[in-house]
């Protein structure tokens, strides 16, 4: 691959300042709906805010909905992308496919209808409807406008047979049973594992990633009595233990006999050092917790003696998106435990 | 074994605040000279700080040696360890074996000669002499003082045959060097590496140690054209390769086709997308330098669709001193690059 294509195929020619950074670097973006043959044009039908943007937007604006509409507006117009400068982050957003450029290796189609599953803060955006249908009151924002994938972003078509903010739940976390499905097969005959925060999105469906994986004794930690009930009914894992995940010690007496594969689903920082504290000699541990820190987890390992393989959860595998969906459909335990969340 | 014989042997009985964490993860430790059973004392010589901590020290103060110097007592005396506090890294030391407990399993004896293997953020530190033997413009710290080994902690007895300097410099970065020989030997048949921050310590005893494994095309990546004409002169890549490690498309421009490893040593933030990008789909990054940041790796890779494995560079590794100062000793082109430094 040339420079010139590979920086096509991650949008470096949409950044028009400063030149020469990946998009998500970039301060501005050329958001032009017309694309280029290896690019895609969506109709943005709703943007969901990451929720650490909106808060950030709800609280500088005094809860005022209006002035939240606004800022929003003056973001995606000032930077040709929805990325909150405070907080750095973006958000995701849904669509139709409106046109697809002949070299676009997407394999999306007009008419299909998707989310993006790349960071809003990557993502050239126009809006045209001024968000008229959006009171500033909630992540969930209904707009009119057009967003532009490259070559590299990943979209997941919706399925057709799942209500809507249940794929967006399920696609949300795909990452993480997709991750877990290849390092439960990578690591031998019926590796132990264990799953810390496994009654939440990502942790219950890495469970059924790993039993799909033919792992061995599976175990769920959990933080509390209620967590611990819901999972049991849900059938996911052998055993459920309750433990704080940031007290290494409680985590190592809960799950007892050390793992050889442990996943980090947790979303509190100070996870790491329980994590390696109960992964056996030999054995992985796969972090999927954004709050997960490198330093942490590093020097625990090493200050522990501990000769441990540490993962850092790519949120992209290929054919992540269709792994979760399909986790979802046929786990009844899965299912159990995602619903009642979304329906929140 | 016990939950308290493991808590002691991991030296919680020595963290102040918070209560019940392990010792890396504590504010404050008890660095009372006076030891366990299972412990060990040390009669400090000298510390070898981290480089992100000594460059994030250098930077606060304005490079000012005195300033630096407060610094470092200031963390110590307030700590017990030296665990800077904005880097999260520390170092290591070396000293003489003052006391051993009878239950100690490190085998150690009185009057050896010792490097401490485990970070310093988690060993208990006490600085009797002020530090003021050292100008506070370099890594390595003269010192007097005491520290405290655990049961679980690691030492290496330092060689006869290399002087100090160099010993400490090359078990400083150990864990490098072992962890690419097991991710080169893993990664199949001849694999192609690229090593960015090739000329420093780990950087350069990881090329030799992947050469050792049997890498294929190996490819140092270095910061300026004195570094490239160092590294070429050493004979440790196959190519050398100038090019800022934290500008992506500059990275991924310099190295080419790309590569099956990258192996992450420089100690600046922003290197996680220049990794991600070079590294071939299927590939994997083992981030080595404590200024990595793990949502920049998980979201970049993501964010480019990127299917790489990517690796948090744990510290220890069974046999990682000895390979580290065996590689040293063999390799000529490796004592060319770190003898300077030490020098230095």
């Amino acid at each position: 691959m040339t420079t010139s294509t590979l920086q096509r195929s991650l949008g470096v020619h949409r950044v028009l300042e400063p030149a020469g950074v990946l998009p998500q670097a970039a301060q501005r973006l050329d958001a032009d709906p017309a694309i280029g043959p290896d690019e895609v044009r969506i109709a943005v039908q709703r943007i969901n805010l990451d929720a650490a943007s909106y808060r950030q937007l709800t609280e500088e604006h005094g809860g005022d909905g209006d002035r939240v509409r606004a800022a929003v507006l003056e973001i995606v117009e000032s930077r040709g992308k929805m990325h909150n400068p405070v907080t750095g982050s973006g958000g995701m957003l849904i669509g139709v496919v409106d046109e697809v450029g002949p070299d676009s290796p997407l394999g999306l189609r007009p008419g299909q209808r998707v989310a993006t599953l790349v960071s809003l803060t990557l993502t050239p955006l126009r809006i045209t409807d001024g968000l008229a249908r959006w009171d500033g009151r909630s992540e969930q924002v209904p707009a009119a406008g057009t967003a532009v994938l490259f070559a590299r972003s990943i979209a997941a078509v919706l399925p057709d047979d799942l209500p809507q903010e249940v794929a967006l739940a399920v696609l949300d976390v795909c990452g993480a049973p997709a991750a877990t499905e290849r390092v439960v097969r990578r690591a031998g005959h019926r590796p132990s594992v264990a799953v810390l925060g496994a009654a939440g999105k990502s942790g219950s469906l890495s469970l059924a990633a790993a039993r799909d994986a033919r792992a061995g004794r599976l175990i769920g930690v959990v933080r509390n009595g209620q967590e611990a009930d819901a999972l049991r009914s849900a059938g996911l894992a052998d055993e459920v233990v309750v433990a704080d995940a940031t007290d290494p010690l409680a985590v190592a007496a809960a799950v007892g006999r050390c793992v050889d594969v442990t996943v980090v689903c947790v979303d509190v920082p100070g996870a790491e050092h329980g994590a390696v504290l109960t992964t056996a000699d030999g054995g992985t541990v796969l972090f999927f917790s954004m709050a997960t820190s490198f330093s942490a987890a590093a020097l625990g390992a090493e200050g522990m003696a501990s000769d441990v393989t540490m993962l850092v959860g790519n949120g992209y595998t290929p054919g992540h998106a269709a792994l979760a969906l399909d986790l979802y459909r046929r786990s009844r335990g899965v299912r159990a435990l995602i619903e009642p969340r979304v329906r929140g």
